[in-house]
């Protein structure tokens, strides 16, 4: 067994065979269901300047980054999502907006490990610049939807506005200067007790009662024209007023899309980067087996690119390969791929090998997946290695056979073994 | 314009929609072939300990590694290729052997950024593991060959032996502690005048009239039988002999895996990194408008696993995906994958937006690249946009139309029109 110093540093992982053809099987979907809504595949540079990383992000992603120095002294990082190398990559390029990109890579986040959770993981992304549509948002929606319904996941989008959020907060008296601590709490919802919340309200500077008016009014979540309904009753303001348009738009839209019954509004998503300024969406697992954070997530993020250079409304989102394959797992619905070869060429003697060589070669020529005997085993050893990798068909050559130009071709799930002419093959 | 402190760092590079299309041909193309050579996909992390990297690869490349300490104070760094990786990755598991892996993914050095030469690059890279026997060399040289030819590249793969090469450095009189040295300076023959490298193996302490006899020895280059004559009528030793009945075993089997032609040997070849033990090759273009650097290299790594914790003979290749690109481009051969929408919804007012919305998901329920009109553009602007994104395919919802249960379909390439009904569609 290796010595521990040379495995894989903590929170990383190597990815082993059977892993990477299920991975490739949902990359595979993936692009599909991207390419039916248009997007194209790009990706942005692993290593950032430090600088491109925190312009925009929050202080929770920045203290998570990797960063180090190049040999010249320039600060860089490990890029921690998808989003902002592609929101520079579009600020830096002319395509014709609205432009419609994807990306499946991987990111790196120094985070505490917990159980399937990797300092190094993988997204599925997908973004459009340039069109500030309500109709964008719901598109972003409809696609991860889509994504979703071909796995077959049981799921639910939360769907919440942090134009709206933002509204009531300040409808109940938070300052402008203290929204975006308020958003770094609330997004905290989920994962804290009430009071342990309003303490963090308090820490950064937000008074008790205001956060108490706040959280009661988010506590809301259902059909979209009952929390609209709800949310105005309790909170008047022209911007909530608006706000809450845009949702009833953007409930037109999920229909349109035939995606509607798949979302409800649940106002305590508010992501947890800073870079988001309008609808934000969650999805979640329904099937109790599969429980857990969130399979993807995204909203409208408008002022992000305009910080590197080019002003540019946009929306997107971003699932985790981890976590789909997590949920997919629990659902027994991973897809299962054989790795198997088609043949293996086993031999009598070692020195049959040219031949082998050749048949091996020529079944490949003809699309077959063919491994040969490279360990000079006996030929009963042969044939268990031959079985162990589920080998479907195993070629047997020996010395009298081949002179009459022949080999034995045995079915593995037969047993049947039948003469076949090598030209035959 | 984005500013520069927003570009991508020096040496790395963003991948936009035309290039990531040609690439993902060129990897389903590479699969494809990994696939008929029965190898298995897996992807090493990226992140390595220090330790890992450092432990065989040689000088070069130990001062090109992007080192960082984490948080933890542990030392880590980028990878600087595959194959340390998945030596590593086979040596902490129990597959069945001859393990046969591939991966293509991307890896980083520090180098003197060149032209079409990034800091941050990817490789296509299989190694067969466990197997000492010479047809795995030769398979994995029949391999990089059947991926050259997938892309219709004229090359020529260049065949040496490192034991060979060492034989003959001992019958000169190298000293046996300066052969890695020595091997250092061959792997320069190539890029150094000859007095040039003289004087290298002269500040690598080796005396200048045997670096001389060595490099004499070496000059040799061209089918298997003639150097092995030529080099046996130059250099005797029981190990020359025992490399060079290894060199003709390996002709034996490339000529039954029918990429004998392909193939020269030429003893000048030793590649650069310190690990290898036996058989190298590497491919070169022989189309004078693709010359340049090796499209792939490889051979044969015996005692590189062993440091991991598992003695395991080991010979893989691996080719730069940037480098294969370049030689497609100047060959004219780099596959062209149209990114293309099948239809552009487009709206003749903004009200209809929620047809438009539905008719988007009918079609790409059936499959079709579906992208909708999302800026509220005249319509004229909008179907100047559709030619622009090369919908072939636009549908125009106008509210004449939409009452009948109807739209209009243009056929971008014969600009004909057609009314169509909706259900029809």
């Amino acid at each position: 067994m290796a010595s521990d110093k040379f495995q894989p540093p903590k929170g990383m992982k190597d990815i082993y065979p059977e892993e990477m053809a299920a991975r490739q099987a949902i990359f595979s979907t993936i692009r599909e269901i991207m390419k039916r809504y248009s997007f194209k595949e790009v990706e942005p540079t692993k290593i950032e300047s430090f600088e491109t990383l925190a312009a925009k992000s929050g202080e929770e992603i920045e203290k998570e980054i990797y960063a180090f120095e190049d040999k010249a002294g320039r600060k860089l990082g490990l890029r921690f999502d998808l989003t902002v190398g592609m929101a520079r990559m579009v600020a830096g390029s002319a395509y014709p907006t609205p432009v419609r990109w994807f990306c499946i890579a991987d990111m790196f986040r120094y985070e505490a490990p917990q159980k399937g959770r990797y300092r190094a993981f993988w997204q599925w992304d997908a973004e459009i610049f340039g069109s500030a549509s309500v109709y964008a948002d719901a598109e972003c929606i409809a696609l991860g939807c889509d994504v979703l319904k071909a796995f077959d996941v049981d799921f639910e989008v939360r769907v919440s506005s942090r134009k709206l959020v933002q509204a009531v907060m300040e409808a109940v008296g938070i300052e402008r200067d203290k929204i975006l601590d308020a958003f770094r709490c609330i997004d905290k919802l989920q994962k804290m007790k009430r009071e342990e919340l309003l303490d963090e309200f308090e820490r950064r500077g937000i008074m008790r009662e205001k956060a108490e008016d706040l959280l009661d009014a988010l506590d809301l979540k259902g059909e979209f024209e009952d929390v609209v309904e709800a949310v105005k009753s309790r909170v008047q303001s022209k911007d909530v007023n608006s706000a809450c348009d845009e949702l009833l738009q953007l409930r037109d839209a999920l229909e349109a899309l035939r995606v509607l019954e798949n979302c409800v509004v649940d106002l305590s998503i508010v992501r947890g980067l800073d870079y988001y300024t309008g609808i934000v969406f969650e999805a979640y697992a329904t099937n109790r087996k599969a429980l857990g954070s969130a399979i993807f997530g995204g909203g409208r993020y408008d002022e992000l690119v305009g910080i590197y250079g080019k002003d540019m409304p946009a929306v997107g989102l971003a699932g985790g390969v981890e976590r789909l394959m997590e949920v997919l797992k629990a659902e027994g619905k991973l897809p299962e791929v054989s790795t198997s070869p088609d043949y293996f060429i086993a031999f009598v003697t070692p020195q049959l090998m040219d031949v082998c060589a050749s048949i091996a070669s020529k079944l490949r020529g003809k699309g077959y997946a063919v491994e040969m005997e490279l360990m000079d085993r006996s030929l009963s050893k042969q044939l268990k290695h031959a079985n162990r990798i589920g080998a479907r068909y195993v070629v047997i050559v020996g010395p009298d056979e081949v002179k009459e130009g022949k080999v034995k071709v045995r079915d593995m799930e037969s047993g049947e073994e039948k003469l076949v002419k090598v030209d035959e093959l």
